[in-house]
């Protein structure tokens, strides 16, 4: 999908940053460049007043977002209309050790979206999202895969979720004390966080002469991971 | 607080582990240990009916929970009964590509807390709370910095939740085919991730003298957070 850059989602008080306001982006630029470094999310949706904040697998195409339903599911299906839900997703890079408790901090990235969940139901639609959900991570392997079952389809729940707003919020600063605090004799460091990948490990049972194949070689040990899971959505769709 | 290894937290409909409930853990012993050891979180609430979905720092001490307000803090105050809310922390572990699509997965740690969420309107306990926020990153680390002021005390919202309900869910199995397709050319592996810490970087105006406080060595370039927190965690509060 072109998205000129100027693009962004509308603001309003479900999204709009509060604290440190400063540190919020709206553009879809921002918004989906971090949610396609990510792979990791969670959604909060509720059911009957209780919130639920569920870890999962998310995928972006256009201004829709992807997931695995899990224990949502029941609460979706026949819900033509959707249920309003909210996927974040965050990097954390680093911790900020200040010289006054009340500036310790973090450096993160992160996207908070909004919108309404629906349940796929219809098996096409579910089979095509789920060939995304891999080749999304890793170009072209659907393709080197058997065919999935309409068993493993029906067995599979795929939420999917129009992006109705987003903010992305940035926060990469380091150590920022109050000025007077500079002249206190106490440390002050950032230390940071990264995500990295180790050394990939074959599985055990492969047979005689599978090789890795060429599209995983962005999957190396001591990458990180945000940027090779950039890559590799680029590498599988390349207009966005 | 001293913890039996027995002590379990309830099980009901809303904490029950209903997909794949094998991975599911309900001892304190484990829910705990997850929790300490990690910093960043993602809590659920509810304002007017919309879901959020916040990353936030976060810790434990015995059974309750504590949290960076932000922007929860105008729907919880003076609702001294507290509102539903769920804190969930995630370690994603690894990425794996099975040899069908059904099977392509990841490993992973992660806890949902459930509770209703109040926050600290009195003084000295946030500002106590506020201590172990800190300390329980870094030991000992508040005693060398310069008080925290009534204003910064006042300028923080610190949101408090009794763990009410839990669960654990730890995927640790890498790649799981079914066995029929054990005999497929196919390529498979588990992809280790891990969030690991960089070379610290000291701030650029530290005073003359002034060196790395003996406390933080745990915090070393290449060492996982998730072990580095802890160790810290345990350094500052032994009992738990």
């Amino acid at each position: 999908m072109s998205e000129p850059s100027v693009a962004s989602y509308p603001v309003d008080d479900t999204n709009r940053v509060k604290r440190l306001y400063k540190r919020a982006h709206y553009d879809q630029a921002t918004v989906h460049a971090l949610l396609d470094s990510g792979t990791l999310c969670h959604v909060s949706y509720v059911i009957d007043g209780q919130p639920y904040c569920t870890p999962t697998l998310y995928w972006r195409e256009g201004t829709k977002l992807y997931w695995h339903g899990s224990s949502a599911s029941r609460m979706l299906r026949n819900l033509s209309e959707g249920q309003p839900a909210c996927l974040t997703v965050t990097h954390l890079d680093s911790l900020v050790l200040a010289r006054s408790a009340f500036h310790h901090s973090a450096d993160y990235r992160s996207v908070m979206a909004f919108g309404h969940a629906r349940l796929i139901e219809d098996a096409p639609e579910k089979a095509r999202a789920l060939t995304m959900m891999v080749d999304r991570l890793f170009p072209g392997r659907t393709e080197s895969l058997r065919p999935t079952t309409d068993q493993e389809v029906k067995a599979t729940s795929v939420v999917m979720m129009e992006i109705e707003k987003a903010s992305a919020k940035i926060r990469a600063a380091g150590v920022i004390d109050d000025e007077e605090d500079y002249a206190l004799p106490v440390y002050a460091e950032r230390i940071p966080v990264r995500t990295v990948l180790g050394a990939p490990e074959p599985d055990g049972r492969l047979l005689p002469g599978v090789a890795r194949p060429a599209p995983l070689a962005g999957f190396s040990a001591g990458r990180r991971l945000d940027e090779a899971l950039t890559e590799a959505y680029a590498a599988s769709y390349p207009a966005g």
